[in-house]
C-alpha cells in the first residue's frame, strides 16, 4: 500500500480543545491505522475565537499576553501573537474589548471602549512586525474605534477642546478629530481585518441596531448610539476626508472596522481567507490524499464562512477528499455535501451532558478518526 | 460502478427502535448513495428483549398476543411469534412472567411464578407448531420452572397430596411430582432455549445467589430459595430420574432452565446463534458486499454473545466487511476489531439526554449510514 497523507485541517472545538489539540487527537486516531503515514497539522480558525492560537501554532510562532484596558476601563490580561515569520502578528479584539469580559449587569455600549484594542495594536508596532492580523468579532464595544484610535494617538475632543468620554455614549460631543500625534509606524504597518460582517457603520444595518442589544442596548441606547455613529462618520468625512459610514463591514465590532479603516492601513477580509492565507493551506493541501477537518459544531451555518467549509472549498479546487468530524451536528447538514465536505462523523459516544462531552473530546476525536480510517482502509480494498 | 448489496443485520435500539426499523433507516442512509444497491434485511436479536419481534419480522412471520398469568398471579397481554415457515413459533419468558411485571415494591421471589410462560407454550402448542424458540431472559421468578411445568399439565403435590403454592418459596414442601398429565404434545415439540447462562440451578453459582437479588430476595430469602431448588431438583431426580441440578443453564431465569430441561424435550443454545440460524443470515451474508450491524450500545460486553459480534464472526468466516452503528460507545470497542468488526459508528449527533437519542434514533441511524456510504464511495474511487 502507498504511504498515504493526511492534511488535518480543523477549527478549534470551542470549550474543548484548540485546533492544535484536534490535530494531534486526529492523527492518534488515524496513526493506529495507518502508522507510516504522513500527518500534516494545520490548526485552523475562520477569525473568530481561537484565531491567534490557531495561527501561531500553525506557523511556529508564539503567544504572548499584555495587560491592556478592559472595555469597561478594568485592567485585562490579553493575548496576541507574533507568527512564525516574525514579521506578523495576530490580534483577537475580543481578548482586549470583547463581550466575555463584561457581565449581564455591566455590559453598557454607551462606556464601553476598544482603548484595549488599540494598546495591543500599539504593542505589536513596538515588537517591529509588518503586518497585524485582526480578528475583530466578539466585541462589547459600539465606540466606533474611537477607543482604539485614542490608544494610538488620536485625540477626540469636543468643543471646548476637551477630551470626550470613551464610549458610544460620548460621541455626539465630538467636535474635532486630532490625528496630529497618531502614532507614524501605522503608515508602514498593514492591518488585516478579518471580519464576515459586512453591515455599514449607522442605519437600520448598521452596528448599533444590529448588534447594539446584545451589548447591552436598550431601544432607546440603539437610538442614540445610532445617532452617535452618524455624528462620528460625519466628522470624520468632514475632517479627513475619509466616508467610511456606508463601507461595508465598517459596523463590524460597535463601529471598530470604521475606526480601523479611517485610522490605520487596513483591509477587510474574511476570516477565513485570512487564515488560509497565512497558514499556507493551499501549498499543504496539495499533497494530501485525504482531508480531515472539523469544529465543535457543524451545521447550515457552516456554509457562512466557518473553517470546515474554507477548507473544504480550498480542498476541492484541488479536488481532494474531505471528511469533515464535530461534537455537534445540526440541522441541514447535506447541504455541505455539495460543497466539497465528502462526509461528517459526530465523535459524541452517546447521550452525555455537554460538560462530559466537553471534557472528553480528544479522546472522541481520536475513536472516531480511528473508525473513519478504518473504513477508509477497509473500502480501499 | 458495480452495483453493491448491503446486508443490514443489527439488533434493537432498546426503547428506541425495533430491529426492523433500525434496518430501515439503515437503508434510508445509504439509498441516498447508493441508490440502485441491493439492500437486505435481517433484523437480528440475541435472544434477548426483542427476539421474537426479529424472528417474526426477518422471516415475515405474525406477531400475536395472548392474556396469560403474571408472575404475580395479575393477568398480562403477552406476545409471542409465529415463523414464516408457520411450524416454528417463538416466546420470551420475559413476555408472560419478567422482572418488568413487577414494581419494587411488589417484586418478591418467594411467590412469583413462570405459570404464563406455560400457558404461552400451552398457546403455541394449540397451534400446532413443531418446535418453539423460547428466550429466558430477564425473569421476575425463582419458582424452578415448576409453575410452567403447573400450567402444562404437571402436578406439585405437597405430603397430603395437595397442591403446593406457586413461587419459590413453596417448593420446600414438594413431595410428589405427578406428570401424568402433561401435555403430551410436548413429546412431539423441539424447545430450543436461548440462554447466554451457564449457571446450575443450586450453589455458589446458582440461580438463587446469583440472580435472586436483582429479583428481590433478602439474604434470608437467598438462603430459603437455594435450599428449596435443591430439594426441587432432588425431588425430580429421585421421581424422574434426571439430574438438572448442576446442568449448565440449569440456573437460567430462576430455574425456568432446569424446569424445560424436565419437563419438555429441550435443547440449550446461544440466542444469538438461535436467531442466526433462524434468519437464514449466513446465506444472506454471502451476497454481501458490506455487511451493517449495530444495537443500542456496544463496548467491551458486546464480545460476550451480543448480535454485533456474532453477525461479524459469521461474516467474518466469508470474508466479509462489517461495519457497526451504536447510539452509545462504551470502553473497550478496540477488542471488537479483532473480532471482525470492521469499523465502529456513534449514532449521536451531540450532546442530549437519552429521552432525546431514544426518540431521534431513527434520524440520526440514517444520517451516520449516509455519511458512512459517501466515505465507502470516496475511498472506493
Amino acid at each position: 500500500m502507498m504511504e498515504k497523507t493526511f492534511v488535518l485541517a480543523p477549527d478549534s472545538f470551542k470549550e474543548s480543545m484548540t485546533a492544535r489539540e484536534v490535530c494531534i487527537a486526529m492523527e492518534k486516531g488515524l496513526r493506529k491505522v495507518y502508522p507510516q503515514a504522513k500527518y500534516i497539522h494545520v490548526p485552523m480558525a475562520d477569525g473568530g475565537e481561537g484565531t491567534v492560537q490557531s495561527l501561531v501554532d500553525a506557523s511556529g510562532g508564539t503567544l504572548y499576553e499584555k495587560e491592556v484596558t478592559g472595555p469597561l476601563g478594568q485592567p485585562v490580561k490579553a493575548q496576541f501573537g507574533i507568527l512564525g515569520d516574525g514579521v506578523t502578528a495576530a490580534i483577537e479584539m475580543a481578548s482586549a474589548s470583547g463581550i466575555h469580559l463584561v457581565t449581564k449587569e455591566t455590559k453598557n455600549p454607551l462606556i464601553t471602549t476598544t482603548y484595549g484594542t488599540g494598546e495591543l495594536i500599539a504593542e505589536c508596532l513596538d515588537r517591529g512586525v509588518q503586518q497585524i492580523i485582526i480578528g475583530i468579532g466578539g466585541s462589547a464595544t459600539n465606540d466606533g474605534g474611537a477607543g482604539m484610535a485614542e490608544a494610538l494617538g488620536v485625540e477626540f475632543l469636543d468643543s471646548e477642546g476637551k477630551s470626550i468620554p470613551r464610549g458610544g455614549g460620548g460621541l455626539d460631543k465630538l467636535a474635532t478629530i486630532d490625528v496630529s500625534r497618531l502614532d507614524p509606524r501605522l503608515q508602514e504597518v498593514n492591518l488585516i481585518v478579518a471580519s464576515d460582517v459586512t453591515n455599514p457603520l449607522c442605519g437600520e444595518h448598521g452596528a448599533s441596531r444590529v448588534f447594539g442589544p446584545q451589548k447591552g442596548a436598550t431601544p432607546e441606547m440603539v437610538l442614540q448610539l445610532d445617532n452617535n455613529l452618524a455624528h462620528y462618520a460625519k466628522v470624520i468625512q468632514q475632517q479627513l476626508g475619509k466616508d467610511v459610514r456606508d463601507y461595508p463591514g465598517a459596523g463590524a465590532a460597535g463601529g471598530l472596522g470604521a475606526g480601523l479603516l479611517t485610522f490605520t492601513r487596513s483591509t477587510m477580509q474574511k476570516g477565513i481567507e485570512i487564515v488560509i492565507e497565512h497558514t499556507d493551506l493551499k501549498n499543504k493541501l496539495a499533497e494530501a490524499d485525504y482531508v480531515f477537518t472539523g469544529e465543535g459544531g457543524i451545521d447550515f451555518q457552516t456554509k457562512f464562512g466557518k473553517t470546515p467549509y474554507g477548507v473544504a472549498q480550498a480542498a476541492k479546487q484541488l479536488g481532494k477528499k474531505v471528511i469533515a468530524v464535530a461534537g455537534y451536528i445540526g440541522e441541514g447538514i447535506d447541504t455541505l455535501y455539495d460543497e466539497g465536505i465528502d462526509a461528517v462523523f459526530g465523535i459524541v459516544p452517546g447521550a452525555a451532558d455537554l460538560e462530559k462531552v466537553l471534557a472528553e473530546g480528544a479522546q472522541n476525536v481520536e475513536r472516531t478518526c480511528e473508525n473513519i480510517g478504518r473504513l477508509i482502509a477497509l473500502s480501499s480494498k
